[in-house]
């Protein structure tokens, strides 16, 4: 056997160039939804489509896969783990890249494009069986996929499981299931508990709504990134109509976030979320840009990454100290207290108010809203829903759930952009992204000690920094749930996220 | 033979793609110049060094080359005359890169980089003698490069003609010092009449520069802006360390401007500069984007595209009508009026000071700048000045025509960035710039009536609307000499210039 030295170098520099492309497409998003006027739309487009078909060229080129071929025989037992981790994990995007006929990937291509077009149609005019012919195709392109794709997936995996693997690395929805049975036997009752203490304690439980001025809702939230971290020689913010976090280069991270009106606190809690995302990214193994090309430096899992923005969001920038922190400066820039007192600031960042729409959900209501999607998500792909039949579906089970009807298909199953573009299995991350945060944070707290008190002492860089050490550097190393076990010693379950939500109501209850 | 047409088609597919990649790189130009944090650079760097070798392996490549040859095989008397001129500068650029060795290209991209890097460090340390080596190396590639060339270009192209071509199509050297020479001969005197006058006058003809809060200054270029026919749908404008202009796509264009301390109306000038390269851009010929891809959709040459951005800085907004316009507006933003009436608001936006450094000079001097340059370059290149005394020559001959001697070379021969990547024959561009401006404004003039009276009226659009119509779908249907002759029925010359500049300064000395 050959030094695996050079192969792995050639292979390297291939993964170099095509981590270089794809950042490249980063940098074009992040101007498109910061800076880029309109008119630049359509050119914009062919800019990346052009990247994105050199992409797909150098993931599935018989060069390429003659790369990670050599390299493969090149390697052995004595080569570190880590690289062997690094060349299975290529091996299967590549078996994956190889599977799919390209006539299926350009058929599914035009037709995300044109679901997503129709989709924006029908639920401006709220009108589902207009969209419907079209979620029928993309369901039908993405069996196909499933299908095309199986002989590379572990025996028994569903439709629906293979679908998700990009999003969730070894997901089963049998395993979902067994994840989420707790949030569905709980959370309703939670929410009724809420509901009738907000009804007898009247209109004083309605949060406060004031006006906070825009350049206050600026300095606060510069403020926030600065205290926690932010480094301006390595990072960007900007506006941008809906808030998100990309990464340009190795040292090179952006975030974005909007003022809604009369959310008073919505950019605030937004930065926060989105520089957890960074801050994740930022901490993935890329030291002397040695993992920076290879899996290993690639975010875990999307459960994982969202885990890590609700870690910042709810755990720390929703919590009571960092209320008690943050009210003082908020009432000194604003020259007035509309929330009469902390408390009433407190309440404002938690409203516990059960909606129709998922991603205006408490932490209390969002996980609700997941397991519907994936149980009709299941059920289209795998149980024969029809589709026809998606929007009577849909209301009964957010009646079942969460006690509310929407009045119309826009407010009702046409309110995500998912499902337009074909995404399924992509949904439960979401929820993942509560239990997985909670977990961590237990395990953060028998480490270092009670979160809260960090957070009372201004102490955010101790979090961040056991972060920093326990979860961001593991990377593709592991999947979600190995995550989560490596990190707290204990399988991961919905236990920790329900634990936190009843003593966090309990306590905004009074 | 066949018909032109799909052997056109498939060239201006290629060309098309070429296009979509350069301006992925305008994009990110503009990107790492208004918002990439520092830490982005090196891998930046590695982007863009991606897309240039991209570019050039297209511009380049045997099958480029066959795309072209079918073309002009198919193409016949028949043919439209602008598809033949096409072709003929395809033909010619393509012949440049085929005839250029690809080792001599990676040597000056190394060369170019490295002198940059060793002049930022001579520059700082005023120590000519350290960039003196990278200098030399600079000079004998582009010599070798001009003798690669010179098989394709025309008969008694010198050294100094060759490397000038990429700026100023069919320019010769000997062409220059005819168009100079009236520089040469009235522009010292004049400097000298104005400094006589002022020293007359004392203190009074030093223009004021009062502090301009950067607020109002942003509010004074969007005004500026939006009466100049800004879209918002198609344009974005920002800040930058040094105000530019650039174009994303054929919908897309960007500018940017800087405040800079201590000089009041810096931004607002800027701007109209910037602005003026931005209409050039965006009137280039690319309707129903049917020439954007091809050469006759960029720009006749620098001196053009320099005349344009000078025409809307110095004729316009440095001009008296315009003073009257905008003094009243300046005063009310500011409340105040430093300038004690419209005459020393008009003094201040034309400062008339020979100064050491080019990019600070005012129209009086400015062209002496370029003509000191633009015979030191021919001396470095082709008349065996050696580079050791270049300081010694750059200082005496500014003595000479400015009557100012540097105290140190980095007001000297290290104050441009350009010799130190090599860039020989781009400096004389600026200065056919002023002329160019002056000549269209004549022909403007003919046809329109006078330009001060459209501005005092408020009617810009009629100044933009004629260039729109006369100048800017030009394109590289000729070269710069040709566009001032088609547009004045004149050959080029340094006339109407001189008699504006004339005009001009006995009207400020009153």
């Amino acid at each position: 056997m050959a030094s695996p030295g050079p192969a792995l170098e050639a292979l390297r520099a291939h993964l170099h160039q095509t981590r270089l492309l794809g950042s490249i497409s980063s940098a074009l998003y992040y101007d498109q939804n910061t800076v880029m006027p309109s008119a630049g739309a359509p050119w914009r487009g062919e800019q990346l489509a052009l990247l994105a078909g050199q992409l797909h060229e150098r993931q599935s080129s018989p060069a390429y896969a003659e790369l990670v071929a050599t390299a493969e025989a090149a390697v052995g037992e004595e080569t570190p783990a880590a690289t062997r981790r690094n060349l299975r994990l290529l091996r299967q995007d590549l078996e994956r890249q190889q599977r799919l006929d390209p006539a299926l990937v350009t058929a599914l291509a035009k037709a995300q494009s044109r679901g997503n077009a129709i989709w924006q149609e029908a639920r401006a005019a709220a009108d589902f069986s207009a969209f419907a012919p079209a979620l029928e195709e993309l369901i039908q392109l993405r069996r196909e996929q499933a299908r095309q794709l199986a002989a590379a997936e572990p025996e028994g995996s569903s439709v629906w499981d293979i679908l998700a693997q990009p999003f969730e690395p070894d997901i089963r929805k049998s395993r979902l299931r067994e994840l989420f049975a707790p949030l569905k036997a709980t959370l309703p009752a939670l929410l009724e508990e809420v509901r009738q203490h907000q009804a007898s304690a009247g209109e004083a439980a309605a949060p406060v709504t004031p006006e906070l001025p825009e350049a206050l809702q600026e300095r606060l939230c510069a403020e926030l990134l600065t205290s926690w971290g932010y480094d301006a020689s390595r990072c960007q913010r900007a506006r941008s109509a809906h808030p998100f976090s990309c990464t340009v280069g190795p040292a090179d991270f952006r975030i974005t976030t909007r003022v809604v009106p009369g959310q008073p606190l919505s950019a605030f809690l937004a930065t926060a979320h989105e520089w957890g995302h960074s801050l994740y990214e930022q901490g993935l193994p890329r030291v002397d840009d040695h993992w920076f090309p290879w899996p290993l430096g690639e975010a875990t899992s999307m459960g994982v990454h969202e885990s890590q923005s609700l870690f910042w969001e709810c755990r720390v920038a929703r919590g009571r100290a960092f209320a008690e922190r943050w009210h003082p400066r908020v009432v000194a820039g604003l020259g007035a207290d509309p929330w009469g007192g902390v408390a009433g600031f407190w309440r404002a960042l938690n409203p516990l108010r059960p909606g129709l729409i998922r991603v205006e959900a408490d932490e209390l209501s969002y996980g609700l809203h997941i397991v519907l999607r994936f149980e009709l998500e299941v059920a289209l792909l795998e149980e024969g829903l029809p589709v026809a039949e998606l929007p009577r579906e849909w209301n009964a089970r957010m009646e079942r759930l969460l006690g509310l009807t929407p009045a119309n298909d826009r407010e009702g199953c046409l309110q995500d952009i998912h499902w337009a573009e074909g995404l399924f299995g992509y949904f439960p991350s979401y929820a993942l992204g509560h239990l997985i945060s909670a977990q961590v944070a237990e395990a953060m707290t028998e480490a270092i000690g009670p979160i809260e008190e960090r957070i009372a002492a201004g102490d955010e860089a101790a979090l961040r920094g056991w972060l920093a050490e326990a979860v961001w550097p593991l990377g593709r190393s592991v999947n979600g749930e190995e995550l989560v076990a490596a990190v707290s010693g204990r399988p991961l379950s919905a236990e920790p996220f329900l634990a936190y939500l009843k003593g966090k109501v309990a306590q905004l209850m009074g």
